[in-house]
């Protein structure tokens, strides 16, 4: 997620706190996300757990918020071709514009918390200790994105070089062309020093091997698709 | 990367044209990024390849060039724990503050070219048809971008929780905790439609086994360690 604020800064990291703050620096934070409809709005956001600074939630406060780039990309494959340039990689990216704000329903608050939970592996908040007590509901912070405007990228498929390259007899002879597929593997859970329940459960075998299936398929049929698709989609409230 | 200037725009999203400029709207490109020392210069620099916008060529063509945020995040593991709250991922991410200038230099611009080609998959720029002809060198934008600030953060080892949950028997004899490790796992290359190399290569070869290798042998050693370890390191070149 990218912000556009003055940075925010520590003892050791304070030369963006010195700056013109007409002049305005980027700032680039890991979180996670999920997208969903709360029952009470006209239309879906994307929900934002993660470390929400203090300057971010004051920026927040007030309408309409602060201008936030949601941004999220997934490798699919290395695609290797005859030339350093064409190389490419599949891929499915997403960025998504609009402004954020902070939750302040408690209610809300609580079925986000529990749609984000879920959305990274399903049916995990039911299986924890619920619901959270007020010292949790209070240190947690959740942005609600509205989103503006919307636009995904997906590259599938095999290599693409230009049609001088693929006429030369001793190029063609010499560089090998294809694609490695790629995807993130989950491997077998490892049970931490407290763990009292003696076998993995149902809800976290079912996702790692459903992961497991779901993603390697994707990976390798987009890998074997011959002709390279590209796909471009854009998206505008107004 | 993100940058901070009013958002490019196409026909179908233009709500950010009609914005404010002076309130500047960060956007996210997806890129691939290398550090390399070129030989001429004092310290290290980012290179970046990938689309660069006209937008973007014309704020970085004048010193000091345009903000820039360059991030990557790279997921090791699923941390899962006692409460909702305290579910986190093993994960190494970096983020580099500074900005970014479009490299002029025909030498300096093939070497960049060399350097992210072979950070991608080791070998492979020589294993190409090489080098670029003309209209190649033409069509292809690199960014470099100076490293003003930079921080790293991982996190590694098993769940934690606070230690009112891991007093509570019902809920330890309820709640499995653990970690999921994953990785991004390399399959078996897929030569492409023109491909008329039979043997997939020695160097591409080398490059699945040896990152399948390290890549899982990452996630499993991360997952394992009982103690949560986290590290946070930040520079500043001033």
């Amino acid at each position: 997620m990218a912000e556009t604020y003055p940075k925010e800064t520590s003892n050791t990291v304070n030369r963006y706190k010195h700056q013109d703050p007409s002049i305005p620096v980027p700032v680039v934070l890991p979180m996670i996300g999920q997208i969903g409809h709360y029952p009470s709005d006209q239309q879906p956001h994307c929900y934002l757990h993660g470390y929400v600074s203090s300057r971010l939630m004051n920026l927040a406060a007030s309408p309409p918020g602060i201008p936030l780039c949601v941004a999220a990309t997934k490798l699919d494959g290395f695609v290797l071709t005859l030339t350093p340039n064409t190389h490419n990689y599949n891929y499915r990216s997403a960025i998504l514009h609009g402004h954020g704000t902070v939750v302040d329903d408690e209610s809300e608050k609580l079925w986000a918390m529990q749609l984000v939970t879920n959305s990274v592996v399903p049916a995990r908040y039911e299986h924890t200790r619920v619901p959270p007590d007020n010292a949790e509901m209070a240190s947690t912070r959740i942005l609600k994105f509205r989103i503006e405007s919307a636009s995904g990228k997906v590259r599938e498929g095999g290599p693409e070089d230009e049609r001088k390259d693929r006429r030369r007899e001793d190029v063609l002879a010499e560089v090998w062309t294809g694609v490695i597929p790629m995807y993130e593997r989950l491997e077998e859970p490892v049970g931490g020093p407290y763990n009292r329940v003696g076998e993995v459960p149902g809800h976290v075998r079912r996702f790692v091997d459903g992961e497991n299936a779901r993603r390697w398929t994707y990976a390798v049929e987009a890998a074997r698709k011959a002709a390279p698709i590209k796909r471009v989609k854009r998206e505008d409230e107004g």
